[in-house]
């Protein structure tokens, strides 16, 4: 069974293939450009991510005999085609913004550079990436600001497709959650994994106090005890009862947050729990976050809102044939409004650092004072520059995210909607 | 590198099972419950799917080496849950829904009754895969419902993870979606898998004419061209003048859809061209299919909303302890609401044949005439009842929906929000 990501894709960019070698074009010199129009929701900013998971699997784009057969039983039989998939291994050069990069609208992403019949081929797995990748982490960068600097637990694991779920613990943790819920996310990239008790677990015990002994027992009394199956305030009392003073966290995952976790951190103080935490969990967005920051709250695991990029699941990022034997080449809808050809961008800056504008241009920009480049070379001749492994890649990419944010201007953190933070200019 | 899906769960279950197994408590025999409180958005009806591909995985739940490995690496190192899950197979009974079937707030979707520590072992896989396949069902079931005969096409995989594509694809597909364009859908599911061709391809060629005619080379008179990179009324004549009048297809990707496609039916009419169908696919979701209802189209492709769940990207299911040892158990704030311990499901229906209610119950029912019995075996003592090939479980899936949606009154084809159209009653 053909475990690669040859087949995770579009019909028509084969069938594109197959007409284009028939007729000569395949070997055209061609420029792809990745690029969101807009951002959703009045979002200030995008946070590009997923570059590191497609460097991973760029070698892995081969047909092998299992893959072809399986485009013969589809009826994608022309032999021109098949052959040329055979020795398919993509060997063209691939640039963009390091993954981690704020973008806006127009941000020039990433760039593909290849005969049209390489270049094409990866359209469908670029954009299955980047927009799922890139909407969690825009949507977590946001639930990330609002909690200041108290830490965010990704927990959305069963409110997602099972692999995305990897992928969306992935993209949390590059622009700051602390830690996931998903063991594969821990495996995979090495982000760190945490996680207690369910309430069915306190459901299976005769009682609370048996449940929270069993737990104390087994993960130590560091651990966090989720004190709302029955009632909150026997279930705290139950809680240090059971682990002493020296209790790791309690969580709250039902009720007015605000005003359940004022009255717990009260009753903690009240029973020697002092350095007890209190982490919330239910249905907690960007907004909700916001909503508790004046309340005694020592973390937040947040859940749907998270994985489904709250309300914003894919990040609209389109892959477009921008250049063609060097001549840039548009839609006649697009024409009008976009820079021709292939591009390059920098961030400009103020004298304190604050960017001020995202500049993309057509042609070599002369840097000024403050200007920072964005695009960086990632594939050339088919070779990925830079190779690392996947956890060391999201550190890389998470450890880029932080310094970029920090030049961002101060609106930029406002969670109403609004206009890009930045506005992207041509030059 | 492990491939299986053991990991692709949440840490907390891996760690109530360890307390469970440290105190005696793991072996208690227990039933979890599937089910969503609401239907999201004022939606009429909801869609089981995804059952399939979790009985798929189910047997493949298993801790090797590797994922030992990994476990002991994040610091799951407690020797009698290792040991555990070396030897852990699931060897608990499944109940549930027929796959295809519709849901209501309530509907008791999936029951699993296992010792705890097995039961709890399967809670975030079988919500990932059911949220994540019965939002896209769900939402794909009213673009079907309102293309009324008309096909649909599915086309998003570059707006969603590259895995979640597949599984989109295959859920559209279980509710009337004609085809798909991704791949991997028609290998692993045998979903027909439909594509033609992109901007970027008549943007390649030196002028439309001649992309026109490396398709039509390629892919035969009877292939779609895709007529608004440049101008349609100049697209659609040269699109007939390369194809003649036999062309099968046209594609109109942008504009304002009914405008367009009234003046490409009538010029392609003029032209002699009577039978080249209009497809369209430009942002589409069920209110714009429904609004191109009066125009002369005769297919939709739709791709960012379908695998998006059009504004409900999960089904909100919840996995919960419902019984143990025989009794009841609940959280407080849902003792009062719900139905205790295990259920069984009928749906109700008049003298006509059309559903009137779905019954929820924790005793058994007798059922009336017009009553048809929801719940069936799907796994009995750790072995997939019927088991199916990954296509003929699909089938069968879709086969079983068309039948039960044809049972609804008609105020389930309502795109506007409101009421479930079945209401939850228990007996």
């Amino acid at each position: 069974m053909p475990t690669g990501p040859a087949l995770l894709t579009d019909r028509y960019e084969l069938t594109m293939v197959a007409a284009a070698l028939a007729d000569g074009t395949a070997d055209r010199d061609c420029v792809f450009e990745v690029f969101a129009r807009r951002l959703p929701h009045g979002r200030r900013y995008g946070v590009v991510a997923g570059t590191g998971r497609l460097l991973e699997a760029l070698p892995h784009v081969r047909f092998g005999d299992e893959e072809l057969a399986a485009l013969r039983d589809q009826g994608l039989d022309d032999a021109r085609l098949l052959d040329w998939l055979a020795d398919f291994r993509f060997g063209g050069d691939v640039c963009g913004y390091a993954e981690g990069e704020l973008f806006f609208p127009g941000s020039p992403v990433l760039t593909v550079r290849a005969p049209f019949a390489e270049g094409v081929l990866l359209e469908t797995l670029v954009l299955s990436v980047l927009n799922h990748d890139s909407a969690i982490a825009s949507a977590a960068a946001r639930m990330v600001a609002a909690a200041c600097e108290r830490p965010c637990i990704e927990m959305g694991s069963r409110r997602t497709h099972e692999q995305a779920a990897v992928a969306a613990a992935r993209a949390a943790h590059l622009v700051g959650f602390v830690s996931t819920s998903n063991l594969e996310a821990g495996r995979r990239y090495g982000v760190p994994t945490t996680g207690t008790s369910a309430h069915a677990f306190t459901l299976l015990h005769d009682d609370e106090k048996a449940a929270f002994a069993a737990q104390v027992e087994a993960l130590g009394v560091g651990t966090t005890l989720l004190v709302d199956t029955y009632d909150v305030v026997q279930g705290i009392r139950n809680a240090v009862e059971v682990a002493g003073p020296g209790l790791g966290a309690i969580r709250l995952d039902s009720g007015d947050l605000p005003t359940l976790a004022t009255a717990a951190r009260r009753q903690l103080d009240e029973l020697g729990a002092t350095s007890t935490r209190v982490i919330v969990t239910s249905d907690l967005d960007e907004f909700a976050i916001s909503g508790l920051m004046a309340a005694p709250v020592d973390g937040y695991g947040v859940g749907t809102s998270l994985v489904t990029g709250s309300g914003a699941p894919t990040a609209g990022m389109v892959y477009k044939l921008v250049e063609r034997d060097g001549v840039p080449v548009a839609k006649r809808s697009e024409g009008k409004n976009s820079v021709g050809g292939r591009k390059t961008a920098l961030r400009r800056h103020d004298a304190d650092g604050t960017a001020t504008a995202e500049v993309v241009s057509s042609a070599e920009v002369e840097p000024r004072e403050g200007d920072r480049p964005l695009v960086v070379d990632l594939v050339r001749g088919g070779e990925v520059v830079a190779p690392a492994s996947p956890p060391e890649a999201l550190a890389a990419a998470a450890a880029h995210h932080r310094r970029v944010r920090e030049a961002l201007p101060a609106e930029a953190w406002a969670l109403s909607r609004g206009e890009p933070v930045l506005e992207t200019v041509t030059a």
